[in-house]
C-alpha cells in the first residue's frame, strides 16, 4: 500500500453551539481542514459519529454531510464504534487512500450532543456497553468506570487522590487551547472537593460531553510534499483490535488488552517501540482510562499507570506527554469527534503549532481511540519529516 | 489492488424472531458464512447496520457482534449508510482485502426490527432522510416514496396497474426461497385492492421489515481456487456514489443520480455494459424503486421502466431479471441487512443453485443497494469463471 500523509487538518471549538445545526458544525470542520489543505475538492468522504441517529434523529450522516458540503456524487462513508468513531473512520480513509482506491480523503469526525431531538444523553452513552447483560442491569457508561477505578485502586494501593495529576495536567494544557470545551486550572484540593457522580469518579475525573467537530484531509505521501513552510506529517501506523464488549467478560478487567493489541501492532507497523513516542494522545474519558492506557501501551508497568502522573513525566516537558491540548477531560469529547481531535492535535505537535504546550523537538506521535469500555481501540502513529 | 473472491455465504430467514436477540441472528448468518466457507477464522469483521442504536438500543455493533462469534482481538468495523448499510460494509471488507491490509473478511448485514427496546420502527426508519428538512414537515419515508411515485405516474402517464408486475414476479420468486419473509402468490386483483398506505403507495407496492441477517467471506482470488463442486464467484467492481440527502434538493427528483453514478461507474470498472448483466437484484423498497433503478442504470430508457415488467422481461427467463430470490417486496428488507441479502443471492444464481427461480447460465450478476431516497448507491458486480 501507498505511504499517506495528512494535508490539512480543521477543528471547531468544543461547547454547547445552540446556534448551529449538526451539518454545521461538520461543515465548519470540513471546511477548515480543506483550507488548512489548500484543496477544494476530495474524492470521498469518511465520517466518524456516535449519537446523531439518538440525539439528531439522523441517520447516513457521511452523505447528510456531503450533500451540506458540496461533494455530491462523491463516496461517503460513516463509520461507528462508540466514541472509537473518529478514529475508525480516519482509518478508513487511510485505507481507501493507501490502496489507491482514491487519491485524497476527508475524514471528519461530529458529534453535537447538547441540543437533543432525541434520546437522553446518558442512555444514548449506553449504547456502547451491553445492552442486554450490562445495561440492563443498570449499570451507566461511568457506573462502568466506577467499578472498574474502584477496584484498580483495590488492587494496586491507591488513592483517590492520585489520580489528579491526569486532571490537573489536561486542564492545565487546556487553558492553551482555544478549541477546548474547559478553561479552568485545577488544583488537587479542588480535585478532592468536587461532587461525586459515582464513586469513586467524581466530576473532576469525568470529561465533559458537547458539540464539535475535527477533520483531516488525507493524500498520498508523494502528493504532500509542496506545502510551504511546515514539516510533512505521514502515517507511520494505523491498527485496530477489539476485546469483550461487556467488562465482566474480561479475564482482568484492569488491563485493557484491546489497547495492547493495537498498540503493540501499531508499533510493529511503525518499526518503533513505546519509548520512541515523543507525545501520546490518549482516551482519558475516565482519569482510571489515563493510567490503564499508559501501562497497556508499554509506558508503565501493572498497577502503575498513576505513578507517571505523580512523578510528573506526563506535561509536555515530561517523559510521556499525554492531553496536551487538553485531552477529553479539558478539552472535550464530543464523542463521536474525540478520535479526530486527537489526530488533528497530534499533527498540531508535530508542526510545531502547539506555543505554550508544544512538546519541543517532537517527531513521533501517536493517538488512541477507546470505544466502550475498552471494547474497541484505534492506535494511530504519525511522524514528521 | 488484488483481485478478490467470495468464499461463503450465509443467511437466516428473515421474519420475526421473537425467539433470536440480536447477537443470535448475526451470529447465524456468520457462522453459516464460515461453514459454506470451509474455514473457521478470519481477519476482520465488517458489521452493516442501520437501526440497532435505536430499535435495540446498542451502538459498536462491529465489535458486538465479533465478541459473540469469538473473534476477539480481530478489527472490528461497522459501516452506516441507512438502507445500504449492508453493501456499504461488504464494500469495506472488499477494500480491506484488495489493499493487501487483510487476508479475508466476513461481513454481515444485519437488522432485528421487530423486537424493540427503543424507537418505533417508522420513526427509526425517517432517520434515513434529512431530520431538518424533510421529517420535520411530517414526512415519513413511504411519504417520500409516494411523492416521488405521483409525480412519476403523472410525468409519464402511467397508472397505478402498471406497477403490478414488480410486485407479482417478486412474490413469485420468493415462493421458492427458504429465506424468504413472504410466501403469497399475488395476481393484479389483489394488487389493485390491497390496503392504502400513502397514496399511491399501497401495501403491495411497499416491502416488508423484517429481523435478519446475511453474510459472506471475502478473501484474495488466488486463495478461492479450491472449493470443490461450484465456480468461483469473483468479485468485477465495486462502487458507491452520493446524491443530496433530502429529495427536494434534486433538479429531477425522478432521476436516481447516484444509482446513475455507482452503476456507471461499476460498469466501467467490470470492463462491461448494462445488457452484459445477467441477473440484476434492484432496491425495491417500493415499486417505484424499481422503475428507477432499472431506468437509472440503463436498462430502461427514462420514464419506461415499469414497461420491462409489464413486458415480462423482468422474471427469471427474462431479459433483464430481477428479484430472483423475492427481493425487498418478498424477501423482505431488514434494512442494514438488506445489501448483504443481494449480495448472497448473486452468489447463489452464479453457482447455479436457484433451482426453480435459476437464471439460466448466469454468469454476470450485479447487486444495487439504496440508502435513503437514492442518497447513497452501492453497486456492486460479480462474476462466476
Amino acid at each position: 500500500m501507498r505511504k499517506v500523509a495528512i494535508l490539512g487538518i480543521g477543528q471547531t471549538a468544543i461547547g454547547e453551539h445552540w446556534d448551529k445545526s449538526l451539518r454545521e458544525i461538520g461543515g465548519e470542520a470540513a471546511f477548515a481542514a480543506m483550507r488548512d489543505a489548500s484543496i477544494d475538492k476530495v474524492d470521498a468522504l469518511y465520517v466518524g459519529n456516535m449519537l446523531s441517529p439518538l440525539i439528531d434523529s439522523q441517520n447516513q450522516l457521511a452523505t447528510f454531510l456531503a450533500d451540506w458540503i458540496g461533494l455530491w456524487r462523491q463516496e461517503a462513508v460513516k463509520v461507528e464504534a462508540a466514541c472509537a468513531s473518529g478514529a475508525a473512520a480516519f482509518r478508513a480513509g487511510i485505507m481507501a487512500v493507501a490502496a489507491g482506491e482514491i487519491d485524497s480523503a476527508l475524514v471528519v469526525g461530529v458529534e453535537k450532543m447538547t441540543d437533543k431531538s432525541g434520546h437522553d444523553v446518558t442512555a444514548a452513552l449506553a449504547t456502547a456497553a451491553d445492552a442486554d447483560y450490562e445495561v440492563e442491569q443498570g449499570v451507566s457508561f461511568v457506573g462502568l468506570n466506577a467499578l472498574i477505578m474502584q477496584r484498580y485502586m483495590y488492587e494496586f494501593g491507591w488513592k483517590h487522590a492520585d489520580f489528579a495529576p491526569f486532571t490537573i495536567n489536561a486542564h492545565s494544557n487546556a487553558m492553551h487551547n482555544p478549541f477546548a470545551r474547559l478553561h479552568e486550572k485545577i488544583n488537587i484540593d479542588r480535585f478532592e472537593k468536587s461532587v461525586m457522580v459515582a464513586a469513586p469518579v467524581n466530576l473532576l475525573d469525568a470529561s465533559p460531553i458537547g458539540d464539535g467537530a475535527a477533520a483531516a484531509v488525507i493524500v498520498p505521501a508523494e502528493k504532500a510534499t509542496s506545502m510551504p513552510g511546515r514539516p510533512r506529517v505521514i502515517m507511520a501506523g494505523s491498527a485496530s483490535a477489539t476485546d469483550t464488549i461487556a467488562v465482566h467478560s474480561r479475564k482482568d478487567p484492569l488491563f485493557l488488552d484491546a489497547a495492547y493489541q493495537s498498540a503493540k501492532h501499531c508499533y510493529g507497523i511503525a518499526g518503533i517501540k513505546a519509548e520512541d513516542i515523543d507525545v501520546f494522545e490518549l482516551h482519558d474519558a475516565f482519569s482510571i482510562m489515563s493510567a490503564l492506557s499508559l501501562e497497556a501501551c508499554g509506558f508503565a508497568p501493572r498497577g502503575q499507570g498513576v505513578r507517571l502522573g505523580l512523578e510528573n513525566e506526563i506535561s509536555p516537558k515530561g517523559r510521556v506527554p499525554i492531553c496536551t491540548r487538553g485531552g477529553l477531560k479539558a478539552r472535550g469529547h464530543p464523542v463521536g469527534a474525540t478520535g479526530m481531535y486527537q489526530i488533528v492535535e497530534i499533527v498540531q505537535q508535530l508542526r510545531g503549532e502547539c506555543e505554550e504546550t508544544q512538546v519541543d523537538g517532537a517527531k513521533i506521535g501517536m493517538a488512541q481511540n477507546i470505544g466502550g469500555s475498552g471494547a474497541t481501540v484505534l492506535t494511530h502513529i504519525l511522524k514528521s519529516e
